[in-house]
């Protein structure tokens, strides 16, 4: 099944539109995961065994009530290979909870280039027999537009070849994302807009079973009037919406990007579900059941939150 | 020394403003060393044993023509954790032999995340027992800018504290690069003189014994009358210039992006040292010598292009 599918499919049957950022700071993580005894003995490996006991942890408490997960691999690639190989092994870990696998990891460059990362992260690469054999093989990646519609081209293949996705940055949470994003072209449309316009012609051209495209975007909570004209823009593109929780977003602000069927964006948190729960004291303290019981009950909240948000809102939701 | 010091030392000692391109595609990798018995056993792991050993060959081969050398990590990153380490042992390796290291990979995010990056390519990263470790330790990043300046500060902010340097992309090399770069804001400039003024305001605050600063731009020599310009507003910044070569810049399209002291630029060719000057029927029927000797013999030409073309322009050349 094409992984739209799969998430929209995960999205109905958790009543719930929203993924769980998983992004290990080592420095927030609790004491109690960092204080086991070491396997490894390189120290960026040790880190790494603690991220990926961690992140199973997560995995494990959080796999029956979201639809996803949204793991940012700087936080992997900061311990090298050793943090990469931890990423993998997180990847195949989500999958076989039956979570779909976002890797936020904004790639972007030209020809060539982008196709080696494409292949890498959704498709398949050459092997020295001519075979080829799977990578990262996440379900949908981030993608950075900077370089022009050429630089997407390669992204955009490699999903329609293996049934992946990717969020093409449209326009993104942060407060410098207006500076290129909302710059005016001289056809009066913003850089934002004139993306938004090629993921959607992308996007007609693979749409799946309940009227969604595997070629999505980046749609900031932060930023609710730029999302009701993007929404209108991308009509059948699902909407990767960072922002909500600890960078301020609210219920309210992300409901312009859905649509009235409660579908078309997913709404990530990352701080609000993994940390911010509990202060630095408390989180340092607790035992792991404690730790983990407070991570399910902030990915509950936020679930009622939204969920409650989109059916006062929306009267034919699908779920 | 900081590392645009050692670029310019190195640049000066080989007379040389060029850079390798150490983008390892396996399908053009020649035969010899793909033939060779296999040490691992994971079939990805087997490429990039490949990979390592090819690396060394070249890093050997031009360690005393070139300053510097740019492994594009997508190559590495297809083959995931294996290959990044593969990656950490090329970067190792070609410091040995005294090349500064330009880590093309891109990168680009926001807050913690950049921070996150900062540290794993640039800088240094928290390990379990509160002490720091490097990670990947390049000299020079390339970042992406899309996300506005608050994404490139984190960046900026390590070069700094860590005597290294990005190049940021300011006007890439291809064809569709002007659909973002080239739009003109209300103020008249374009997205790239915007970014332009950035990096400048920021090489401003960190300039070298030569005049120069780590925070430098990407300049396509594609577009020599777009490098006139951006040359003028960045006059301290070094630009590192793709697009030499396979992708049809010629020298005389990259002397716009060059002071008059025949510094300020870095010429990138990556295809055209390490495949295109063998057809595929040759590279993959010599044995290594030739193959390396074929390298060597590119390199050297590429050299003495460039190097010509700049006395021929420059009378005060520094070198």
């Amino acid at each position: 099944m094409n992984c739209i599918d799969r998430l929209i499919e995960n999205t109905i049957k958790t009543k719930n539109p929203t993924v769980v950022g998983l992004d290990p700071d080592i420095i927030k993580i609790p004491a109690c995961y960092k204080n086991q005894a070491a396997v490894s003995e390189h120290p960026l490996a040790k880190v790494a065994d603690v991220i990926l006991d961690f992140n199973r942890d997560i995995i494990d408490t959080v796999c029956d009530l979201v639809p996803a997960i949204k793991p940012q691999i700087a936080f992997y690639e900061k311990y090298g290979s050793y943090g990469v190989a931890a990423f993998e092994k997180t990847v195949e870990y989500a999958k076989t909870k039956g979570l779909v696998l976002i890797e936020d990891a904004k790639r972007g460059d030209i020809g060539n280039t982008a196709k080696a990362y494409a292949d890498a992260h959704l498709g398949e690469v050459e092997t020295l027999d001519g075979s080829y054999a799977k990578s990262f093989d996440a379900d949908f990646l981030t993608v950075n537009p900077y370089l022009g519609s050429e630089s997407l081209k390669p992204f955009v293949d490699v999903c329609r070849g293996f049934g992946k996705g990717i969020f093409v940055l449209v326009k993104t949470s942060n407060i410098s994302s207006g500076e290129i994003q909302d710059v005016v072209t001289k056809d009066g449309k913003s850089i934002s807009q004139f993306i938004a316009e090629y993921v959607n012609t992308q996007a007609h051209a693979s749409v799946g079973r309940y009227g969604y495209s595997s070629i999505g975007a980046v749609v900031g909570a932060t930023y609710p009037e730029e999302a009701v004209e993007l929404r209108k823009s991308m009509p059948h593109s699902y909407f990767l919406v960072p922002g909500y929780g600890a960078q301020g977003g609210e219920a309210d602000d992300i409901l312009p990007c859905f649509n009235s069927d409660g579908l078309g964006a997913i709404i990530n948190s990352s701080r609000g579900i993994l940390f911010t729960h509990m202060n630095d004291i408390e989180r340092n303290n607790c035992c792991k059941e404690i730790y983990l019981k407070s991570v399910r009950q902030a990915v509950i909240s936020m679930r009622n939150d939204i969920y409650h948000t989109l059916k006062n809102s929306f009267a034919n939701m699908l779920y």
